[in-house]
């Protein structure tokens, strides 16, 4: 019989039970209990946490940590606020992930390329016309990002017959009729061919404020972005000055600098501004069990740590 | 030299001038004239036509015409026009019609999947909810109409990882993954089981009123209507019933008993309908021109009109 698992987490009680309940069911050889269940004595024995967005303070109160498991793919909180004391930090790589994030990219790509906020606004209005149809063939996407997440939306959207660019930091190999963008020109090259660009960056140093005011001037005119990555890479100021001059036709946004977003935020009310509650790729607990569940019994097996963040990189 | 070709429409002078700019380039070899340009003793030699919503009148002064090339796919109302004066109609099977009528079901399926009425809803209240993921497997989208634009919209569907259900009058063979209805106790059974119901159907005598308070009540709670064939096929007074009812929970409308909507339609200001300028299934000029340029090439080789439609049937 092995130690106990812990699991800390801010979630609501309903999360928390229903993500207690699928960790369960994926790992009936494991006993799994959250931090407020153990004992002083228990504490000391917890070699392996399972977190969602834990307090580092009671992370800290578990001094044998092996390693940690992430119940998100962005560990950037993580990073920043444990990324020190030296414990692994296993982030979750769920193939749903992957698959509900291409999916909203495809979904998003089509809302906008079928002028679905326009005929929105034409509706309020009442007014009946019919815009200039833009087949998939003459628009170009551009993927901020070719991790996982951005190899899978690049499949969809070539596969819908859209012309896709990527950009990574440094150079990768593109997936078939993808076109690769690398570097800081990369970027600037990507953003100005780009009709809708999408952001699917993790927030790390260097991605911080990245599409600032200037990256955004250099978009191409009437230009949309849409942001599944993080909030703070695109300057929020800056995207709605860009709105506001016709520089951008339209964002979608489903992460903020702070989220719940505020209700102060002009974005709520900004009608060239689609916000949505950070709803881009969900986590489902059953999902994200079974990932969890393989490295678990990978690491039960072999003792070897399950491949983990780079804390200097960030991701 | 052949004889010249008609031209005959209700187009404004810029869509008249964009059709016709394409099917001269695609047909360099014609001669193609609008209606108003010929003379009586040039009328009396057209044999063919290619109108576009024509004035039925303006038909009867064609007494030779051989056939009739339709611009649309959607030919009701040159059936009702002109169908009993024994001239056939041929109407345009566009293959790219097919894929943006496609593209259409899929885009407006992943609307409705993806919540964006809800989500734009709390937007619009400065509301922050994560609504529950639904998977496109656990997601049943039920098409009415299993022509060209059914097939390509299921293809579409269950690459996407959609479950699909399709109906036709009579039975047909279903495309790989998709089950099939016919018959009315099947569009019953198919209504009963789906998510998310997309009318393709042309407009018939069978087909006007179809989807009436009967057939919106055997709908599975809570689902949801697209509406990309034509308008009449949709009782209105019982949609909005059953939206208000919540018994359906929104429908997308892209077609209407009269079009443009007119200005007093509580369709206009309904929360629960997504109103379109009949928008799905664009028409490109060129790509219209290139199928007509097809039809008329096989025509002057060989004699043989292409192959029209049943007046009985009505499509």
């Amino acid at each position: 019989m092995s130690e106990p698992i812990a699991f800390l987490g801010n979630l609501d009680a309903e999360e928390e039970a229903d993500f207690l309940a699928a960790l369960s069911a994926a790992l009936p050889e494991e006993t799994i209990r959250p931090f407020r269940r153990l004992s002083a004595a228990e504490r000391a024995g917890i070699r392996i946490a399972i977190v969602a967005n834990p307090d580092p303070a009671e992370v800290a109160l578990l001094p044998n940590l092996a390693w940690i498991q992430s119940l998100w793919a962005g560990v950037e909180r993580l990073v920043r606020d444990l990324g020190q004391n030296g414990v692994p930090i296993v982030r979750l790589i769920d193939p749903e992930l992957a698959r509900t994030m291409a999916e909203a990219v495809l979904a998003w790509t089509y809302y906008l390329q079928r002028d679905m906020p326009a005929y929105r606004r034409q509706q309020e209005a009442g007014t009946w016309r019919q815009l200039a149809y833009r087949p998939p063939s003459e628009v170009t996407v551009g993927l901020l990002g070719l991790g996982a997440l951005g190899s899978a939306a690049a499949e969809r959207l070539t596969g819908a017959g859209f012309r896709v660019a990527a950009w990574s930091r440094s150079p990768k190999e593109v997936p078939p009729g993808v076109t690769g963008f690398s570097g800081s020109e990369g970027l600037a090259d990507l953003l100005a061919a780009s009709d809708i660009a999408v952001c699917l960056l993790p927030l790390t140093g260097e991605t911080r404020g990245l599409l600032d005011a200037g990256r955004l001037a250099g978009m191409k005119p009437g230009a949309a972005l849409i942001n599944f990555g993080r909030g703070p890479i695109v300057a929020t100021d800056a995207l709605i000055a860009a709105l506001d001059a016709g520089q951008l036709s339209h964002a979608v946004l489903d992460v903020f600098e702070v989220e719940p977003l505020p209700p102060e935020s002009p974005l709520w009310r900004h009608p060239g501004v689609t916000v949505l509650p950070h709803i881009s790729g969900p986590t489902t607990p059953a999902s994200a069990a079974a990932v969890v569940a393989g490295n678990l019994r990978a690491y039960r097996a072999s003792g070897r740590i399950p491949a983990a963040v780079d804390v200097i990189r960030g991701y």
